[in-house]
């Protein structure tokens, strides 16, 4: 053991040196990190403040200037700091008019169709730079017909139409917001015969207007500031990227006096509204709607912000901390709590530089730009540096509203579920000062659960769905009043999202600890267990679906899920194994350990990547992962296996010997990735 | 500097370390392996004659044997060996028949289909084990119709025939063998109209019978031992993966006497024959064929020998040495001249490891199975670990025919081509020992060129074409007169293709010295500078190609280029700096300088890779690298931009817009590969 005991003495020695040059044991700077000395909630509050100041849309000068704040404060911190700039399409509203025509004696109604201004609104200044409610890429044009009301516009509400023997073609269908992803409303009302939609905010649930267009420019390629390809409106419209029929967000009111001209068949108990409301009514008539809307498309710069801190040992290795920064109005929920949320992780992460820290791995600060209209800066990124990526990440961290309220929640790839709850646990409460945010989370919640990121909800969504990330979102509160309406300023927020600015930092502390334990801990903190056990319950249920199914077989998923499983197992006890060495070792690798460490490092990072699979799912080849991504007909919702789930939505509609095949075949599909998943975590070749 | 002195002690003290282990430096160990105390021309030829006793087609037990062979070598060669089994499809000849009819007063004559065993052959006790004549996966059935020449039945000798105004619709062609892949004529006459094929081998030519599908299986995946998802018949041929129209190899003699019994035009001059050949005429008819052919088609294990040593500093970094062990008799030059040569870089690799030598990274022997087939075990086996594979692999070294004659040809990944110069230099060649190979090769031909790695032939493919691993393929001498004929056995090798085992020996040499500086160099040997000047000429070629057609843009194919030279020579500078620097560190490294080291190697490593597009190329998706591929209508045929040439040929053809639209869009797919590229390998975020 010669050589051991020499490995050690240059271990002291080279140790010795590291203290020499101050550097810290990293547990120490993590310590730091969350302690009363670094945090600053004026300094936080202040950020929201000045990101708030005029509502800044994607493409906008006021976005342009948020993008200037994050942009210096970034480097003020030491973080070298660039913007990434595209060119693109949005739309922006030209005009819109909607008139309800009743049976006499009524009087017909034309909508205002304005957010009012309160009073004393210290923002009534800027209220005229609130573009008029709108969905983003919403089809331009005039069209007129009976109203029909829709509940959510889910494709089950269809069914259930269906079977009650209503038609909704030709009509104009009233559909309330919330349960599904507003694109997918019009894409639904689309497929059912509808020739216009209206999306209100029914009392009963919370939520407002906005916008976003559902799949553009998922399928696209990065649209850099040199010229790039681009496809003519017409290619656009034929690829089904853009919704087909004209839209229209109104506000909970109008919806309702709306509602009130329908008759026909009363809708079913689930479909009313409050006690207070109306009786509701499906029809389609006796109102009638004259829907008019006409979009301004126009090709705008939008500005992602950059921020890196160079890993000292492993610069090729990055931790991704994301969040958005466009908004609908002023977006003091959502999204500049997370904006300023970001900027207070980058500010600590700036003192603890100056006291010696530098992170083993790379950190990137990632701001983006015109999510509300796609996700676009993210994915433009993403796709513009995707081989990079698709070798170099470790994690990504999105926060996209950090603060909307009281109530930690959190969403993950599997293999980082322990790592939050290590970390909410290091994490004091901030509406309960003793306790830690675990504490909270685990008593308000009956079976607290990390949620996952199968849907089309934020920017993870490239990074998960497109190239297969580790990643993680979460936020404090969820449905909130305000969401996407002219009331989301910084006076709701220090009035009532969090007054004390206690829970931003909270957030901050929570988000900027997952990333320095990611990016600082010699062996990456994933555990697969928790993935193994997810796809499980996954099959479980889906066994469950499909006991009527005679003829379909899950052996293949299960056997791959036990692969998976053991070749966690295994990396587990290899993991344990390293990190008992290392306990003896001090801080000092030769070559050949860090290699071996490294190599440990990529099966865990690259074991997410096998999930991907180069054809995508069925019909939409732009999601390559086939565990997590957006069901068919509704891009909020995050299934098991979308491939299989819309297989079976097909197989159950069709009832053919192909269908079931198809399900059969998704099934396989899956299971092969899993299969490549295991492989890769287990690290032999067969 | 005191840092720096420090390092420079720790590293004298390590390196003594290392040497009193016995450890040599690596350009030691280098040396050794082409000295004459490590070659050994007696074991490489009892190599060759045990493994070609007996004709060991994919799936039988002589292959099976065969294979033994090979693990019992490479594991007496301290070299981790295992079997990697797949049960695939694979087809016999069941029953063929083939009878001309010709206008009397001839009379009609049935064919033999027989190979003759010569006088005094060796192998004539086991010639009966020969199977007959056929092409792998040839459609069964029976087919009647006049008989048309088609010269080799490419596109272009079709498009002749049509403006001859000759149609073929119901004919059975005749093609002789030669410029394309046999599996393509089959699909070109399909395409054409015809019911049949047969395919002989002028005498104008070399070459003779054979089989191979063309596609199966490679849009297909892992079968695995225990059970996977298979395709029905019906959907194979669906999918168009396998050939639609029967057909039939033949020899010399029997398509000569075919070609007498065909009247009509007389083929231009260079459809002819040799000066002593009967004047060929087009048809179709008055000659008459009936073909008949039945298959037999059964499931058979293959069987992949994978032999690993193990790398000491990167054990996860693979250096991939492959040939294939089927052949379709005895294969003592097809393509057990590259098993020998194989066997013989195990050898001296193992005899390097008693001498204390341990490559930094892994070394993977792989012989593989059914390539006759359609390369069918590589595929399988690259399918099944694809994951990691296209994490870890840095280098593919393929050999298939290793030795066929004299004269070296090398095919390459561009940043590949100057390593193969610096290893040819240090290789006698074995012809003529008072030069290197190199000389040789640089006299025998004007401009000495290195092909590349566009074509279908072997079992490089799925590693360039599917997952984009920078590759070599090579060979001494090219067209042989036994190819896939009974008389390619050890008489042949010994009396006429290398009497004295020299050229199997400096195969061995090259093979396996570019290996060794792949496994062992700090910094891998690749030059990306090289590949931008390939891409340059091709885009050259391309632009006077498209000269005529006023309204393409080359411009952003131009850009990328020029971004992935830029990026070529800042890495290159780069190395130099490394280089340069590690002249005076000796062999030791820290954590910090290792990984800096890696994230170098990683970009050079991961470029290829981003030559690859998820979507693969146009109607052929399984086939993802947009440089190098098959042209659509030859299988061998390997061109510049293999996208862009098929939307040409197209858009010649059709000459709509949309057809010209095309060629631009895969012009600017290829365009983003390349940007993509030239980003890895320049290793900065945008």
């Amino acid at each position: 053991m010669t050589m051991s005991i020499l490995t050690n003495i240059l271990a002291i020695t080279t140790t010795l040196c590291f203290f020499t040059n101050s550097y810290q044991p990293k547990p120490y700077y993590h310590s730091l990190y969350t302690s009363p000395s670094l945090t600053n909630n004026e300094s936080i509050s202040h950020h929201l403040y000045i990101l708030t100041r005029r509502p800044h849309l994607a493409g906008t000068t006021a976005n342009a200037e948020a993008a200037s704040h994050v942009l210096s404060t970034l480097s003020a911190n030491n973080i070298q700091s660039h913007l990434a700039e595209y060119a693109v399409s949005l739309t922006y509203p030209d005009s819109r008019s909607l008139k309800l025509t009743r049976p006499p004696p009524e009087p017909p109604t034309t909508f205002d169709l304005q957010q009012v201004v309160y009073k004393d609104d210290p923002y009534a200044d800027v209220a005229d730079q609130v573009e008029p409610t709108f969905h983003a890429y919403a089809k331009s044009g005039t069209v007129n017909g009976p109203v029909a009301y829709v509940n959510y516009g889910r494709v089950e509400d269809y069914t259930t139409l269906q079977e009650t023997g209503i038609n909704v073609t030709g009509s104009i269908v009233l559909a309330r917001y919330g349960e599904i992803f507003r694109g997918d409303i019009v894409e639904n009302a689309y497929e059912a015969g509808a020739i216009g939609v209206l999306i209100y905010s029914d009392r009963k649930d919370y939520g407002g207007g906005g916008g976003g267009a559902k799949w553009f420019p998922m399928a696209g390629w990065p649209s850099s500031m040199e010229g790039c390809e681009r496809l003519s409106e017409d290619e656009v419209e034929k690829a089904g990227d853009v919704p087909l029929i004209p839209s229209l967000p109104i506000s909970g009111a109008d919806g309702e006096q709306i509602l009130r001209s329908i008759g026909g068949v009363v809708a079913q108990d689930d479909w009313q509204g409050d006690n207070d409301a109306p009786v509701y009514r499906i029809g389609p008539g006796p109102g009638v709607i004259e829907l008019s809307y006409k979009a301004k498309q126009v090709i705008r710069t939008i500005q992602n912000v950059i921020g890196i801190i160079e890993g000292r040992e492993e610069p090729d290795r990055f931790i991704i901390l994301g969040n958005h920064r466009d908004a609908w109005t002023f977006g003091a929920v959502d999204p500049n709590s997370g904006t300023a949320s970001l900027l207070e992780v980058a500010e600590r992460f700036g003192k603890l530089q100056k006291k010696g820290w530098k992170p083993r791995r790379t950190i990137i600060f990632c701001n983006w730009d015109a999510e509300e209209y796609g996700l676009i800066g993210s994915t433009e990124w993403v796709e513009e540096n995707q081989e990079m990526l698709a070798s170099k990440v470790v994690a990504y961290l999105n926060v996209d509203v950090a603060v909307a309220g009281a109530g930690f929640h959190a969403y993950a790839t599997p293999q980082l579920d322990q790592l939050i709850i290590e970390v909410i646990k290091q994490v004091q409460d901030p509406d309960n000062s003793s306790q830690t945010v675990y504490d909270s989370w685990v008593k308000a919640i009956e079976n607290p659960e990390i949620g996952r990121l199968g849907g089309g909800g934020s920017d993870y969504v490239a990074f998960v769905q497109h190239i297969g990330v580790p990643s993680t979102d979460m936020s404090f509160g969820s449905a909130y009043p305000v969401y996407h309406s002219m009331y989301d300023d910084f006076v709701w927020m220090n009035k009532f999202g969090d007054p004390l600015f206690r829970r931003h930092l909270a957030a901050a502390s929570i988000w900027g600890l997952l990333a320095l334990k990611l990016a600082d801990e010699e062996i990456l903190p994933f555990n697969y267990s928790s993935y193994a056990y997810e796809l499980q319950k996954s099959a479980e249920d889906l066994e469950t679906e499909l006991s009527g199914s005679s003829n379909i077989s899950l052996i293949p998923l299960f056997k791959s899920i036990e692969k998976l499983n053991k070749a966690a197992v295994r990396i587990n006890d290899k993991i344990k194994e390293i990190k008992e060495k290392n306990r003896w070792e001090f801080m000092w690798k030769n070559e050949n350990e860090a290699c071996r460490m490294r190599e440990v490092n990529d099966r865990l990072m690259l074991a997410e990547r096998a999930f991907t699979d180069q054809d995508g799912l069925p019909e939409r080849p732009w999601y390559k992962h086939l565990i997590y991504a957006p069901s068919k007909h509704d891009n909020y919702g995050s299934k098991g296996f979308p491939g299989v789930d819309d297989a079976i939505e097909n197989a159950n509609k069709l009832n053919t010997k192909d269908s079931w095949r198809s399900v059969q075949h998704q099934i396989w599909r899956v299971s092969r990735v899993i299969t490549q998943a295991a492989l890769v975590l287990y690290g032999e070749l067969t």
